[in-house]
């Protein structure tokens, strides 16, 4: 790799360096995140022509810049990982889980370039970009934490969220074939009645679908008490989780502290 | 037990053999169960005439598959339980919990043929065989900590249901006493309140019904603050579950730690 | 105490001994008490003239038995204190939480003889016999276990809820000052926002009283993620409490488990 | 310091010592708190003409005793820190948390004499004096405990605090595209978006706003099932640290168990 690669790359990695270029760089970046976000909610409102075509330079402006970083970072990514190949090294940058984040905030900008269609929902993956922002809080031992708590306990989770899909599912299909007579429009299907189901277990109930039949609030009924399990069990698996965390943690602070009781012998575990 | 009992419970059984045939067979089974699942979901959608012809056919087809596996595992249970003589073991093997749950599945079929009712909401039990998707899942073990934490917390959790129920069937009644006058259409009577009883416990609220007057507010507020409780002690009593089960399989891992590596001498736990 | 006094208390006192006669007798009350329940749930329905005589005979039934079961307990509290005077038990006996329930339960019936007035509502306070189920119920540790946890923890309890009360009462004041303008009809006066706070902390969220305003809807968000809180933190203090029960019972089971670490004796706690 | 100002400030200090005066002034204090608190509720409903001059003269009064208790308190701060110059004293006591409460609770009465605004929504910031209470309740221990985990784990909660504020922030914008075209009225702009995120991230569901497009309802369900991670996660952390609180408190009780009573050595924990 060259010396202009490297210094680029000084410039544009993710630390915590004190060097002032790269710090400027950063605060740029970060800048510029919080205004395309403002840009995104603002473009929701009716905003007078001169802030349309305002928001509209906003949008390339960013574009260009977050394009440029992204294809300096594929250049620099033989930097990152030495010892692989060149070609290598950007292959595997471009499919790490942010590279890849980092690419859908600015693909949708050029889709319509190629094949004319309005992507407008797309485009405001650009707030995808605010993940950037985790990289630069102070709570990032914190947040890793929670994310080593929550991948040990992945496969319990998982589980309990497939068992909530299949009661889902089955009572859904159950309040469809109660309600659907009751009331044909508003429990007009399965998809209808699913809705109520992941309203109902995640206790929302915003109102708009509910059942009036008896059958059909007796099995509410006994979801509505179900749906309290779906909170309690993940609780109750992310909280051993942080117990688990914790204890070990203070296992390894024990390791030098047992003793044999028959000769007194420190047990170096 | 016969050599083609033992071949066919081979391919049928429920197991992780790389056996290709019996393979083939459990991916057959899955088909068919998420085919079956689409279609009772589609059936509630209006479909145009082949449709509807198309879902029949499915309907006949999964029938007579299941029926045919249901029998065969019933005509091969000596092989499960060895120990007991035939007809015992396949009465055991049908009261067992799953081999209901694959009977209930295919048996609302067959019901109209006998007494002419319409069973469609039973149909709907075809779901149930959804439950047999559990066994191919890779995530056995975590469902198996979460089945072994609920069991073992069995008894706590039915008490606090048990509780919950006794403040509910209460409330309801306070409730309708309170609001009946006011709102004599919305509080028709005791079961109107009980399923206004059982949406603010659980949190859900649809707002289909909720109370008027000042002495209805005051009870309704109690009652959802105690919802919280309804929440907060089977979450504390799975999550202390949750922990116990893994400071049991630390007890169980520290098991070969018990002898001093001085002296040699057993560390009685 | 006489020996009548002390056959009549065998008869009646809340144990699980085998005695045929206290069985029946325990049975009895227990169909009395879930025939009481079916009847003040079936009198908020339009019944037939009938049935309205047959629920009025009822009530006079059960009353008279309750009374006289409630007689009986007051005059055989010598034999559950036996090293107190007479009338100093059968005071302490009245005054036992169970036995103001119970007293609660029978008195309504008689006050408007006394004083001429309607008191239906009081009179559904018959439900509260249901509390007696409790005693015959076979899960009555672990329904000590929580008892145990929640009285343990009852300090921590009580202050989460006198901050949300407090946090309640403030928002709610916001809230009306906000709002009132916007909303004459809705926000009327702070007992109407108080039920909004109420709602919204507990989840519940009916959808009969919620913010338009700017400033309403942003206080609205703060208060529903502090309503998160409110159910996290009883939540925690539920958890660990079952935890150390947990580990209070092991602890128990390890104390002849502890040696020296230098002359190998074992550490008699 | 002077002997008067010492005097003072052990008749308003907030401590539990027996004396006579500072008790009934503490006691003064408090019924002029609940007096304020009622004031404040009661100015919300439509009072009569004496009711309203009596509200007034109770808040002229109250305004009087509060300023010149924070007067008193501002000259007596250098008796709380006799170490610092007394000017630094008075400028540190200002800046403490509750005496900037103390401060807001009746600056607002006095600015319309300055500035001539409306301020009524400030001046419910008397409420804030009922943060005054906690030290009078007997439940600082349990409320420092509360305080203690909370701050423990405070990065970890902003930390998930934060991944919802962007998850929030992000389904609110895609909510938008999904729904402003169905309901222009209801999804007008991101913040109604954002409300709705909050009134389903929190479950609270009013039902003023949800989602009716199938891609919509889509990821509003998938926003309901995080909302449950929105529970779960805090609630895990701080069952943690509830935990750990406990297992410190035994740490130290476990402290004088240190000596072997055979032999006496110390056990090095």
């Amino acid at each position: 790799m060259s010396a202009l690669q490297r210094r680029v790359y000084n410039l544009i990695r993710d630390d915590d360096t004190n060097d002032l270029a790269s710090n400027i760089f950063d605060g740029f970046i970060i800048v510029l995140i919080v205004v395309n976000v403002a840009q995104v909610v603002l473009d929701t409102f009716d905003l007078p022509p001169w802030a349309v075509a305002a928001s509209l330079y906003v949008e390339y402006f960013s574009i260009a810049v977050f394009t440029l970083e992204y294809a300096l970072r594929v250049w620099c990514a033989p930097c990152m990982y030495p010892e692989a190949r060149p070609a290598r090294a950007r292959v595997r940058y471009v499919f790490r889980f942010m590279s890849i984040v980092d690419l859908l905030a600015i693909l949708p900008f050029y889709i319509p370039f190629i094949i004319p269609i309005d992507l407008r929902v797309l485009r405001s993956l650009r707030l995808l970009r605010l993940f950037r922002l985790f990289k630069v809080n102070r709570y990032t031992s914190a947040l890793s934490t929670i994310g080593t708590v929550l991948r040990k306990k992945s496969s319990q989770l998982v589980s309990s969220v497939f068992i909530v899909a299949l009661l889902m599912l089955i009572s859904a299909v159950l309040m469809y074939n109660f309600e659907n007579e009751a009331q044909p429009d508003v429990f007009t299907n399965a998809f209808d009645s699913l809705w109520w189901a992941v309203a109902t277990f995640t206790t929302v109930g915003y109102g708009d679908i509910y059942p009036v039949t008896p059958a059909g609030r007796f099995l509410g009924a006994v979801i509505g008490l179900l749906g309290i399990g779906l909170v309690a069990v993940p609780t109750g698996i992310i909280s051993a989780g942080f117990m688990e965390q914790i204890d070990e943690g203070k296992a390894e602070a024990d390791d030098n502290k047992k003793f044999c009781p028959y000769c007194g012998h420190r047990l170096d575990e």
